[in-house]
């Protein structure tokens, strides 16, 4: 496999930068999910370790050590035929002869012992198992055809299977520390509201530490190395009705199976828990592209972004905003709406606070007069519109911090409000009555969301937590993590209207591309308006054509050999008349002939359309999502700009309303230079539409290519002008 | 005032979120910096307090308490006339009866009082004053003429003067804590080598704070106020020549005088002085706007974002990176070369950081084969390109790290190294060790820049800033760090060609806006290239003038006074034949004379020119900068995506370079949909001559407009094709 990185270039994965997790994915078009069948991996009665160890410190003996000391309320049983105890627990030689249920074991031998070990957790009834080991499929051919053995084996013994080559999985609330990572000799509290799902563990590990240095504890930690059977969907899923946990981190480096993960996160969404994504290794764009114009565009990374925005998933670029951002969606509760209060001792952090919050898209709106009046009773030279500044008096009169507090949150009508602090939750009697006024403040407005921005000792933190409240030194990151939670609740509380219906048109019949009249008639049969191009195969057809439709008209060839028609002379624009037409027909009729060496039989003449704002829509096959329609602007902006977006098929009218304002040029769109508003609502219906038909023949479309798709003036709909359909090879 | 902000719209800076710095720059014109006068303001040999208080928390008790517990080494003159001594220390009634020289004093009374103690200061040869008190410009009209006051009394007497309304200093290297904000209760180190100034005082305090956390001292706080006199540019200026500060951090709400701050920065980059900014308060941008096509573009804000990228500055968007980077600025030796190392012991985190260098245009580049094979030896499944992943291997053998970045800094050719180590510096063997491995490789490698990303005790970080390097928790703020430092020494080294030489193009004369003959004539004479337009009075010489140039031409109306010719029927496009020329003549005198009510006399005949890129080129006057050159592509580019740029003029061609490739379409300079590259070289000097035309008429000149300014194939050249430049208005 190749990837293609914008640090790394393109490279092999054999050169890959990090441990290549080995995934063998022989069922990737099943899109199944059994949650249920995932109980005895997480929640245990019993478990068994095979391999298990005497030294806490090695791979066998930490587990071991780690469910001793985080006291697993459930049987342990160690399995290792060379010692009768083990870490002061009966040792058995084989797991045959444990004798008693075992709902999970772990396999934690050399790689050679590892299918004995799994046929003999079949034997006896384990109904789920942990594999360390690690040399299959991220090894070579040979380990990956073991690997596949090994889901074989779990499949037919309906035993569920975590790795090879993972580092486990901990549940948080009953002491199940089954990993080897040593973060995880640092416990973490039962109870905690955060679950995350990775591929590395090393990463699993790492954050779990950084989330204790802020008091925070993971509900579960699931790290699903090779993913033989478990992959991070079903993490993703488990966690999505797991009633613990609140939000869900996802570790990704690369994932192959686009529509089981696009359920998983249906799943969360539908639970309204937000998902939060680090997603690494960016998958070969090109793979998709064939002849089709507009994929050269479609990189693969820029559809799993798509994805990300379409099932409201938070992408962070960094650990910190990755941990913070999932500890905000657990922990706090999200604004009612997207207007944010502000509050500070010091004007400038107030304005920082506001241009942050304006930049993604929440609303810093003023307060209305009356309570404005009464911030400037209190402070006569307060800024009292929003942000409210109620200067350096606070140091005379702490009372006013929260005055300025409720009067905001009675009376301006915000979602979410931030008190920028500084240093006053450092000093203890400030910090309790802080707490109680916050914890006041709750009590009467339970809807609204407070994030403080001060210097935070954990009391405080901890206290704010507990109000579903949140604290951050950065004010910045305050905004941020408000923007980020008002995100998810708009994304919860979509009501889109369905999806198209699958339109009735057959799938093309695999081979060539179509010629651009049957592209048109295609598109046209699934309820795209296209132009009324009319086949002809003479002079006088094509007079004919043009009289009904009216002059001026164009003419081009019509072959579906001739991808490339104005390269062969095969388009005229804009014939006036019967003789123009004609001339331009005989002309076209020798010129093709001569450059391409056969003669042209068919022709379309179509009306000339213009006024409106030329646009390009199109359809690919993404290795992972499958069809994938693109929307961009015509021209030089999808060219030079690449300002096009994405989105997986099928979706409706909204989400496409919602794709359309995502490209940067948008404004085009809206009327520049004193043209009208181009008629949008006929353009998202139009990529609804495409989205429904691309989906509908995911297997026979290898892609679509409409351009130009004419937006005219609001009101006057839109049209297809030319159009490339391409149907996949046979197989 | 009005000032312009995406949070807050157009607001009246009467309702502005901060508290207004009340600035008075009755002398904004000077940008004159005189360093030395600053001397006894930073480094007193002795300090009075007018205004002291026996209270240690009130204004006028506090920097005499913070004063005695940092042990300032000179004299102490506590003033007042109700107390013999005031905190220990023999008070004087008057800073008449002190009897010895007295280097600063600060005034600590009420606004009624400041005048006379002021005068008092100057009489007996106080050489620099701060004023804590608040209360003049900031408040009203009357305060603002109170502190213009302030300002001539302290020019008539050659004291400089600080404030008023600002909180005051900090030396922290010889004690001089000359503020009252609570947070320098905490003391700093002497000898910190980060040094701020700011305009909010509380902020200042509050970053103090933050520092101390990381146990960072500043060298100095400098705390600007109202600004009467020592302004932020004077500020930065010393900061720049004190020998102990290597780097320098601005926080600015406004600022009036361009020109000096330019200058300030221009010292700071003469001494190799990293600048960190943070820029709130963003000026009206429509009052530079005039009958300029593009001024309405212009935003100021957009200015100091170019004049902060033209002059090296870091410009911070949170409080976190404005340290972080500071911190870095002061703390670490810069790299050498923008490629960047990469070793982790998790791949995916590895990936992470790349993807991060490469956003912020670090090369990652390969290792080559030679120390890949010897990374391989050590560890068979590494990867081994960059980044470099050693794997959990290195749980079994840490030096494995240490072999891999001595393999890295001796034989890869990387400036900066970031290894990622996760928890292991908290291990205090490990930590020590690393430390010990770091100090050699600083030894052997002295210009490598290594960053750590890793979980960092105190000792661990404080151990990496004492040999130039830095840590981070976070990776990707380790590889921000890099790309900042990147950043400064790229800048550092600039080498760039001086701006073109001022043109000896008289002004333009004050009035009405030029003909467009008039526009391309000013602008040919400074050395742009204009297309050979012909002035014509009748329809016998536009054919001869026709001939002369060639078929086909243009002709247009030529009056000054019709700015929008095309709106008039003023302009006919690609005129085949004298016969057709002569029609358009006729046609467009009646037509224009119909709908302007006058005759016209004159037009123009030029040749039409196509083939190539049509941009914008324009000058506005700025209300901070002055002089501003903007640059763009022509239409949509400009009107829908607002894709322009700006710099504070002169320039020289260097510099215009990089403006140019600092717009979004710049791949449509470089050659699209088979079109040949763009002539940017011509492009580069006529911006460069365009800022040397702005900058020696900058008081004559309201704007200039060259739309289009056509860019052909490299090699061709550049022609304006139209332009409109409009003198300033007599005053």
């Amino acid at each position: 496999m190749t990837i293609r990185s914008p640090a790394l270039g393109q490279v092999q994965t054999s050169q890959l930068p990090f441990r290549s997790t080995g995934k063998v994915c022989d069922v990737e078009s099943s899109d199944h999910i059994d949650v249920a069948s995932l109980e005895p991996m997480f929640r245990p009665a019993s478990v068994a370790i095979i391999g298990a160890s005497a030294d806490p410190a090695r791979i066998g003996g930490m587990p071991l050590a780690f469910l001793k000391a985080n006291r697993f309320a459930g049987p342990i049983y160690p399995v290792n035929p060379r010692a009768p105890t083990i870490q002061e627990l009966p040792a058995f030689a084989s797991i045959r002869d444990i004798g008693k249920p075992v709902d999970l074991a772990l396999i934690a031998v050399p790689a050679a012992h590892v299918i004995p070990s799994l046929e003999a957790c079949v034997e006896v009834g384990v109904r789920a198992v942990i594999i360390f080991t690690s040399g299959f499929a991220e090894i070579d051919a040979e380990g990956a055809r073991a690997q596949e053995r090994i889901a074989a084996i779990g499949r037919a013994g309906g035993v569920r299977i975590m790795g090879p080559n993972c580092i486990g999985l901990v549940n948080f609330s009953n002491g199940l520390y089954m990993s080897f990572h040593p973060a995880f000799a640092f416990s973490g509290k039962p109870g905690g509201r955060l679950g995350i799902v990775t591929q590395s563990g090393a990463f699993g590990g790492h954050v779990h530490r950084m989330a204790l240095d802020r008091d925070i504890s993971y509900s579960y930690c699931i790290t699903t190395g090779n993913e033989a059977d478990v992959d991070v969907a079903d993490g993703i899923a488990f966690l999505a009705e797991d009633p613990g946990t609140k939000a869900i981190q996802v570790y990704l480096e690369g994932f192959r199976n686009g529509r089981k993960f696009v359920r998983a996160l249906e799943m969360a969404q539908r639970n309204a828990k937000p998902v939060i994504a680090i997603k690494l290794g960016r998958t070969e764009a090109g793979a998709a592209a064939a002849a089709s114009h507009t994929a050269a565009l479609a990189g693969a990374d820029a559809v799993w972004d798509a994805v990300f925005r379409q099932y409201g998933v938070h992408r962070a670029t960094s650990i910190e905003e990755f941990l913070e951002i999932g500890i905000a969606g657990a922990m706090a509760q999200r604004p009612p709406n997207d207007r944010i209060g502000l509050v500070s001792v010091s004007g400038g952090v107030g304005v920082l606070m506001a241009d942050a919050a304006a930049e993604r898209g929440l609303d810093v709106a003023p307060m209305p007069q009356a309570p404005q009046d009464k911030i400037r009773k209190l402070v006569p030279f307060a800024a009292t519109r929003n942000p409210i500044d109620i200067t350096g008096q606070v140091v005379n009169d702490f009372s006013l911090l929260g005055q300025a507090i409720e009067i905001m949150a009675g009376e301006g009508g915000y979602g979410s409000l931030v008190p920028f602090i500084g240093s006053s939750a450092r000093i203890p009697e400030r910090c309790a009555r802080l707490l109680e006024q916050f914890g006041e403040l709750h009590a009467r407005y339970p809807e609204l969301l407070l994030v403080a921005a001060a210097f935070s000792p954990p009391e405080f933190r901890n206290g704010l937590h507990a109000l579903g409240y949140l604290s951050y030194e950065e004010p910045v990151s305050a905004v941020h993590a408000i923007a980020a939670l008002a995100a998810f609740r708009r994304h919860f509380a979509r009501n889109d209207a369905p999806p198209e219906p699958p339109p009735v048109t057959p799938a093309p019949a695999r081979g060539g591309p179509l010629s651009e009249f049957e592209s048109l008639r295609f598109l046209k049969s699934a309820g795209l308006p296209v132009v009324d191009a009319r086949l002809v195969d003479s002079v006088e057809a094509a007079q004919a054509a043009a009289a009904a439709l009216g002059f001026p008209v164009a003419l081009k060839v019509a072959s579906a050999d001739i991808l490339h028609k104005s390269d062969v002379g095969g388009v005229a624009l804009g014939l006036k008349s019967p003789a123009a037409l004609g001339e331009a027909y005989a002309a076209m009729a020798a010129g093709v002939a001569a450059k391409t060496g056969r003669a042209v039989e068919t022709f379309t003449v179509a009306p000339m359309i213009s006024g409106g704002v030329e646009t390009v829509l199109g359809v690919n096959r993404d290795p992972v999502f499958g069809p994938v329609v693109m929307f961009g602007l015509g021209g030089i902006f999808v060219e030079a700009l690449g300002d096009v977006v994405f989105r997986a098929a099928p979706f409706g009218r909204d989400e496409a309303h919602r794709m359309i304002r995502e490209i940067r040029s948008f404004r085009v769109l809206e009327g520049v230079r004193g043209r009208p508003a181009a008629d949008v609502d006929a353009l998202a219906a139009a990529l609804a539409r495409l989205s429904a038909l691309a989906a509908a023949h995911a297997d026979a479309i290898e892609s679509i290519d409409v351009n130009p798709f004419l937006v005219r003036a609001n009101g006057q709909g839109a049209v297809a002008l030319d159009a490339l359909v391409i149907p996949r090879k046979s197989e």
